[in-house]
């Protein structure tokens, strides 16, 4: 059995990635030592950061150069052979960062290398709601935001994997929940679907009037995935004393460059509060995340959907059905079987 | 004894206020009631919101429409006679709301009203370091930033009012501080006066370049008093995990319209906290303010400056002043004489 790897081939331009931005390289499989595992991976998890990764901009993701092979923040799979005593051949598990390789090795006790049970949650959910993503709307949410019943929260990208599971941790504390998505498809899904009390088409409807309308008392803390025009439009119908939680602005990450941010008066005369944070940063709250999720998942108060790419050789597109919009909650790259 | 008092005449268009903005209106004196008191104003205080009264725009500031009398945000004065126990004629005080005329009726016991003492400070300081303007800089600088001894501080409008009292509140804190601000002799004071580390003079420097220089390891907490491209360039230049506080943007006070704000990625990769405040939303924590900066003060670790505007009849003059830039500390009118 060899190992499929994914290599840079070279930088792309702005815009979609073409084929031949990464090679698929065999390579041997990794040794293994003692306290080692290798797993198989099924699903890798496809990130904004994932672009990133290949402009040369800030110090948000870590730069991948041409000849180098992809890492990612997660991926789950199946143990192959295991010289750890808490894992065996078979185990299903999960991890927060990843090798983009068919086969990779993990040390048996890497923090946060979690066992995963899927006859709980289907495998994807656990790179999703489940997740490093359902992890980043919670925090977000739950700890920076401090969303509660006496809100009425807005999320951009809201039928996105972070917009979604944010929107649905604070529908769980009771606060009223406004999305926004692209196309009516994905706004029923976040109605329907996820529960939010309404979402706005972008595509179809006047955002700010939209807003107007399902927050009419304003909004206290709004949810950012997308920055641009939707973040200007969020910010002008803030309440005084809102919060704004800066998660992601998805449209920048094609190397397209900046558009101004909001004149920040208001931010005075509103005495907002904005936050950028990356999860990384609050990540000993994992434990306390999956414990919390889990248990609303399991009462039915969190839902999971993912869209598949499926072959490694496809991971290019996968990458450009995230930045185009084209995923309904969390996007994977399926490189292995399902049993 | 007649009271003079300054009515407004017609809203001004942007720009500088004409001498036709203002009427200077004489009325009979208000009818003194148990428990009230008649105070003879000194000084009265000059704010950006002064400015903004008069334009229509947000609720940062109540509007005063043609015909009514303008209010603002303190005086210092003398009672002429009481009616209150606590307070006898001869008395000086602090109040923290006042209408703009030459004598002003007021409630004994209204909350924040200060006895002070000119032989400790001149009157002038307690509408500036010692007042609400103090109270504004320590709010935002101590409450909100946090500012410590690790931290490299970044204050625009440095030689203005509240940038004056906020950099020295850092400075108290232990801080590394740099100032911004327009001219070389504005630059030598703040440095040498007020003991900013080093002062950036944005007429003659590069600010981005200046910042560079002065904090080589980049900016934890900026104090934000201008917005604009001074924002702009502190936004570039914020460490991870820095501070932004957002009190005021005096070059957007005289109606000319709103220029766009940072973009606000960099917020997310750099995880900053950008917070506009109000210091009215703090009150309740004036009186410890007070006991606070009345004690630095006498250890001579604050340090007062006003720019006075003498003559009710030019208090168009003193707003002048103040949107202008001309003023350094802080910009009162005087209108009543010092005994």
């Amino acid at each position: 059995m060899n190992n499929r790897a994914v290599q840079v081939n070279r930088l792309p331009e702005p815009g979609p990635l073409a084929a031949d931005t990464f090679t698929i390289v065999e390579q041997p499989l990794p040794p293994l030592n003692d306290g080692d595992l290798l797993m198989r991976v099924i699903y890798l998890s496809i990130d904004a950061g994932s672009r990133g990764q290949l402009d040369d901009r800030g110090d948000y993701v870590i730069k991948t150069a041409p000849g180098q092979v992809m890492s990612g923040s997660g991926a789950v799979g199946q143990v192959l052979e295991s010289r750890h005593p808490r894992w065996k051949a078979g185990d299903y598990l999960a991890t927060t960062v990843s090798r983009w390789s068919s086969v990779v090795r993990l040390k048996g006790d890497t923090p946060l290398l979690t066992r995963i049970d899927p006859k709980v949650a289907p495998l994807e959910a656990y790179l999703g709601i489940l997740g490093m993503v359902g992890f980043t709307a919670w925090v977000g949410m739950t700890n920076i935001a401090r969303a509660s019943a006496k809100d009425c929260v807005l999320v951009s990208a809201a039928a996105g994997a972070t917009g979604s599971a944010a929107g649905q941790f604070a529908k769980a504390s009771g606060a009223r929940v406004i999305g926004i998505a692209g196309g009516s498809a994905k706004c029923q899904w976040v109605e329907q679907e996820l529960g939010f009390d309404q979402c706005i088409d972008y595509k179809s409807e006047d955002i700010a009037a939209a807003i107007a309308k399902h927050c009419p008392t304003g909004i206290d803390v709004y949810y950012d995935n997308v920055g641009g025009t939707i973040q200007q439009a969020a910010f002008d119908a803030m309440n005084t004393h809102g919060r704004l939680v800066l998660c992601g602005m998805v449209g920048q990450y094609s190397g397209e460059g900046e558009a101004p941010g909001p004149n920040l008066m208001a931010a005075i005369i509103k005495r907002l509060t904005l936050t950028g944070f990356l999860a990384n940063d609050h990540i000993a709250l994992f434990p306390e995340f999956q414990a919390i999720a889990l248990d609303l998942y399991q009462q039915g108060k969190l839902k999971h959907q993912a869209t598949v790419t499926k072959g490694i050789e496809n991971i290019h597109e996968a990458i450009n059905s995230l930045t185009s919009g084209k995923n309904t909650g969390k996007q994977l790259c399926q490189i292995g079987e399902v049993d």
